[in-house]
């Protein structure tokens, strides 16, 4: 291993320090920001790198086995708040300086994150008002990770004074790439600091309380707010929650989550990008897309939840991704996979080993779609701790194993390649905050899942016609000649007219602009866009399913359509439209089908026999 | 629509204002207590109406769209405390009046709910300890609809004197028909106001400490209380609760929600009958036999919980409601359905929606068991909040549909008819107190499904005799020239005297009076009315059941009977007797041998061979 | 009934008081300790007699019945401190006396109980800061059982007191035979209480902080604690908890019952051997292994919990307290069943009678493994509370059917007979702490079920050798000549010195050792046992099993061995080493391949044509 003092002051004399891997120069990074962006060579390879675990003589190891792997990014620090700040008032960075010079000599740049997602034990101890509480009211204690409420003053003061000592001592390191705020933003509260930043929010998004009551439509069941005291987080209550209290609540833990973000990116913004790891997942209460305008490069972690379709499944998370950073006004729509598991998936309750190649495999579905980076959680598997059985780049059986081979051929492929720019004029409308809404318990069917439902048409449009982008509401739809809706419930009249003036064709289904943006029901708002109105509508049970005029099934929820301006292309075996066409939108009566046949321009009424108007009723 | 103004004074000379569809004069009520009732002409038909929810040019609408459907009820006023007492010490009943008087000149009747059931925000933060408290100890928050305890003080206070406030102000409204009382009685609640109101009922009931210790058998496991104050209710506790406990438990909250009731009854009696709306649901910790006593209507809400079986669940329903009635002295068994759903059932996570015709097949099997009137929630479909998917007589589809379509032949059919008074001359025991003991966690078997298993029973009988009432133990048995009482495991020595003074045919079933009203073993209780004593008993997986010598199997569980009167009319298929027949009464050895032919009084032993004393073991 | 006067004095001289059925003498006590064991005759028949639940009429009927079943041991008092203790000051032993001594005069002896398992009201009320709490920090109250923190000062001080009033006034009654302290130990709790006892006893365990963040390897997600008192109960958290915390505090507890235990012990101890009834089950924090060195005699409850397998789950239940007995210093390995259920089990929901001539069965595959009583819970069915519906030696229907008689046969058979002793040179080690690591939410399958696999060996093992020993880490190894280790994925180094010491043959299954005692992966830590090197492992849902080259299937967890001294025995279809023997040592690469075959030391290869050094790749 090459012996490398590590050098302060201009990081970018470096560029090229890797065993035959160029690390990506400043200039080279893949930024999304007008000043910052530029064309890129290179891609990050690497992962979390968690050294305070293992005594010192390991991390030479370390390092040079990440040289063998061809590690250019290493991420640091994410879970080490303890260490490097072991009491209130005394910080420790003489190891993080011993860890970055020495990724440094090895040619592996520096992913810095702030430590704040874990904060220590004397923290907790001494401001216990800054643990979480559940729905329930229970207040969660230390003991595995997370352990915070977004909103606790202490503990946005205790972040920012972290960050900022990290910014202040590493800003300059030669081997700093990127910096890494926080880790996994999505933890939930209940607390009275978050009950009263709630009435600050509220007051700043409605205004009035008249404004809330009818946007909250508080008349029912009696839920009229007479001061803004009275409004609380949706805690547990008797029986159903207000639906529109509950997506407000959701926004404003994601925006508590962004001010979060804020608070260090101030601190930490400098000659290298900011950014955090998204997680990609149902439960979070984080509207990424808006997360996404504040990142300088969108970066995701991505777990496949079945073996089966994990190839769809990554391939879904690496097209939102892309389409989270065009949307945010990155054009080049390049993102980083922060996190993923090397050969391995957790299913059903088993972690299960992937053959030989899926490691490749799988960076090469994220490359495709424009990844500038392959990288895992994490370097080397715990010995101890509750993620000692996480997969990692070196397992626990070392480094002579399959995984570290293709682990390290991998990391050598990618050294002479460059991210992909990915082109793509069909788009899928994917929004997280209709995912929120479809959650509701009180909705007339539990059967949606509409992760899934969006997964399916994903994966059938990219059969159909190669790239697909997959961008929320409001993304500029002027290079898509297709665009695809499926299930958007959830729709503000801004959404709706956003649709409305995409010139290109559309595709909508069932359920979408069921609800407003405060789930308050619009009935047939869609009128002027799908040319027909919407008399009934049917929910189904998964086994019984709506039965079309050429034996297809259609499920889960059903329309029946008035056409006015529309023509009838499908039809129920019964007679009832199933797919109309209006202009260049075509309208889909049912929830499930998920047919790209029917996104194409061309398609025509498949029966000869039915009235223009299309009203025969079912 | 016909432009009348309101008018106070006697709401008599109002009585038929309707379209061709008269109002129920008040003399014509359908009143069961003497010195109201009268027979009847003209049926209520209508539901729920929450105009607060809509702008005032939506009323219009609505009063002339109840014209067209014929509605002559309007529930109104159940979630409206909030819009109605805006503070503590304001009150706004305009908008109400506005209602009322718009619905009077509509021809439609008023039935004024107190709105109790939902306490507004101003009470909640004021007073948090009358919010609920959980079998866990958490307080619910307000957020969704019943957020009160029943016992707090402050609710009891706050609950008459808003009900005071509706009864000056409306109770000489010509639009008033029926006071509705609350909504839904039902809430659970563990707090301290709960602990001491507990105590004070069980001094009532037990006298001493001994005595309940004694009824509670707290010998066992150490539970022995030395002061009243020491008993507490039946909260989160380490393993199996006392059953006794429990037991006592919902009895004290069903007296509570009684009590709760009559403090407002008090103050709304006058020329209009009162009410509230039971819950007809296996969580609900409410005696309904025992409310029934307390109100000049029974009234039920229903829901069925399956497709298949909703007609025999709205019968079952109806029957009980018809069975409170009676029991509780209206001998004509008159019986209100206040809400129902109009075309639609939430089962399996689904709301499925009923073919066309359902509607008024609902209606029927309402009205053919004794229903006076046929009332839906809602009127108009919500566009907000926790139930905006509830299935309405106005969808948000509108008027011009299928449903509003059928309601209004439904309403045009009713405006002709007159309730029924049904006649029956065999009884199904069924009883809420036994089907709350079923519920034990600490029972020999998980798989009793009381409530199930009486529908079983009542359609069966249903089949095979006709009319039948629902009774619950101590109801007038005279009529009757068949009783039938499956699984009454609880019995009260004052419930066995009751069935074994009965002179008609008496048919019983295993597990009858197996424990007695504080569920202490009682074994082989019934062997002065059966005729035989049980030796041993075995209890069955459903997938495992006895069979009978005819090839029948009968399960879940069985008993060894040793007859000493009885004779045997049935064996298994190893000659244990099955079925025994002591004079009149009929004893099935088994839970769930549903079969109302053992129920005919001219049943003889199948099988020749078996000797008269049934005694060959099994 | 022969009538007999309570006598006070020495108890031996009423040794053969029963009719014909010697009650056991002192000196024929089954101890196991050296200063008291001697060889037996007679074995001890009862069981729970709880006769505070009934009138005092029913104690003769009682007391004759007793004698009718032949039963010379009844245990009494285990749920009376209510009535002993009526008040904080105030005893009552009266009615105990009388118990005593119509059991003495019955020739029956006692099992006197200490009643700690059940605090009083009073005490409940009095010291609310001693009821459990659960994780979720929900203080449980009474209304059950068993509702105290074991380390609440005020719990302890209150049992060692009436311990000692009850050694006070009962060590010299003559019918005394055994003492029987508390019942059950088992309870969580996560109280303040709790807290600084387990920060107290982690001192003594870890001594220094830098040792405790050590073990629980507290630098992976910034868990590094700086204080004694930062360390929490694994209360309820946010994620996934520590798994070295987990396991700690359930050790802690473990220590925390036993410190319970022998505080009383220590009044108690005098002529009678003392005792305490464990339970066999796997939610208990208690390892049974540790607790089995403080008792006098290994005594257990047992309940099976499927039909089917009953008489496997009795069996290995039996082996292990044999083993438990062994392994703490009694070499007869002599034990007592202390509880079991008379001719029923409660499985699926379901209280299953058993056939005519279970209750013979099982006490014969009792005593066939060493057990030196047959004991009961209870002797008359309770007729209230929430174990009415318990099996007892006399159900609710009396004495005079098939229960009672199939007793009084077997009490009757028992007299004339002597405790076994049962020989084995067979070992199945079977440790708690593994069973309770297995446990963890973090691991990588959720399918492996410690316990049920440990039983099938048992089984296997049982019918290929006859007698096996179940023996818990750190027995001497001595008398067998086949030691078998399934699954012991927790291995500190002491138990890998003592399996590497055993010179017989040894049987080792994939995951053993695959943690240290703090749960840290030590891979490859059996290489020098087993003669091979673990290059890789997969986790395998239970429907997709490696299979065998001979056809068989081996699921779970198989792993990739690379035999350095070990030759292969068995191979995968694909050429993979499943089974490999390296001297007397056989190591099976898959977790659940149960088959004795392959414990038979002349085991040899299947395939010749397999290389010897067994590295051919799956």
């Amino acid at each position: 291993m090459q012996d490398r003092a590590p050098e302060s002051g201009d990081g970018t004399s470096e560029a090229h320090v890797g065993a035959g891997h160029p690390l990506p120069r400043p200039e080279d990074l893949p930024l999304g920001s007008a000043e910052r962006g530029r064309s890129t060579s290179g891609l990050f390879f690497g992962g979390d790198y968690n050294p305070d675990q293992w005594p010192e003589e390991v991390w030479a190891e370390d390092f040079a086995l990440m040289r063998t792997a061809s590690v250019n990014l290493a991420t640091v620090g994410v879970f080490s708040w303890s260490r490097l700040q072991p009491s209130p008032d005394r910080f420790d960075f003489d190891w993080l300086d011993r860890v970055l010079d020495g990724l440094h000599s090895a040619g592996v740049g520096v992913c810095l994150a702030t430590p704040t997602a874990s904060p220590p034990l004397w923290f907790t101890r001494t401001h216990p008002d800054a643990l979480p509480v559940t729905r329930q009211g229970v207040r969660l204690v230390h003991g595995s990770r997370d352990t915070y409420c977004i909103n606790a003053p202490a503990y946005r003061q205790a972040s920012l004074r972290i960050a900022t000592e990290l910014a202040n001592r590493y800003s300059d390191h030669p081997a700093l790439r990127l910096w890494h705020v926080h880790n996994e933003y999505g933890t939930w509260c209940f607390c009275e600091h978050c009950e009263h930043a709630f009435q600050d929010w509220l007051r700043d998004r409605h205004g009035t309380l008249d404004s809330l009551n009818d946007a909250w439509s508080t008349d029912f069941w009696s839920q009229r707010y007479g001061r803004w005291d009275e409004v609380l987080p949706p805690r547990a209550t008797q029986y159903l929650p207000n639906p529109a209290q509950e997506l407000d609540y959701r926004r404003f833990l994601s925006d508590s989550m962004i001010r979060h973000y804020r608070d260090q990116q101030a601190v930490l913004a400098g000659r290298w990008p900011v950014t955090t790891n998204f997680v990609v997942d149902d439960w979070v209460p984080v509207d990424h897309a808006a997360f996404a305008r504040e990142v300088d490069l969108v970066a995701i972690d991505h777990y496949p939840t079945t073996i089966g379709e994990a190839p769809a499944e990554r391939a879904f998370a690496a097209d939102r991704a892309r389409g989270w950073a065009r949307a945010a006004g990155h054009p080049d729509g390049r993102w980083l996979l922060m996190e993923h598991a090397a050969g391995a998936i957790h299913t059903d309750g088993v972690l299960r080993s992937l053959p030989p190649g899926s490691i490749t495999e799988a960076a090469e579905t994220h490359l495709a779609r424009g990844a500038v980076g392959i990288m895992y959680f994490q370097w080397r598997a715990s010995r101890g701790g509750a993620e000692q059985w996480h997969p990692a780049m070196i397992p626990h059986e070392g480094s002579d194993g399959p995984v570290f081979d293709e682990i390290t051929r991998l990391g050598a492929a990618l050294a002479t390649r460059a991210p992909e720019v990915v082109d793509a004029d069909v788009a899928l409308v994917y929004d997280e905050q209709t995912m929120w809404a479809w959650q509701g318990k009180h909705l007339p069917t539990r059967h949606v899942d509409y992760d899934r439902l969006a997964l399916r048409w994903h994966a059938a449009l990219t059969e159909a016609h190669g790239n697909v982008d997959v961008t929320p509401p409001g993304a500029d739809l002027g290079r898509y000649r297709l665009v695809v809706v499926p299930a958007l419930y959830l729709m503000s009249a801004t959404t709706h007219n956003w649709l409305r003036s995409h010139t290109g064709d559309l595709v909508l289904t069932a359920t979408c602009g069921l609800v407003d943006e405060h789930a308050r029901v619009t009935p047939s708002s869609l009128q002027d866009i799908i040319g027909a109105r919407v008399t009934a509508r049917i929910w189904l049970p998964p086994t019984e399913p709506v039965v079309l005029a050429d034996g297809r099934t259609a499920g889960l929820c059903f329309e029946t359509l008035q056409p006015t301006t529309a023509r009838v292309l499908h039809t129920t075996a019964d007679g009832s439209p199933a797919v109309i066409r209006n202009g260049r939108v075509t309208y889909i009566a049912a929830l499930d089908l998920v047919d790209p046949a029917l996104t194409t321009p061309d398609a025509r009424p498949v029966s000869a026999s039915l009235g223009s108007d299309g009203t025969r009723s079912r």
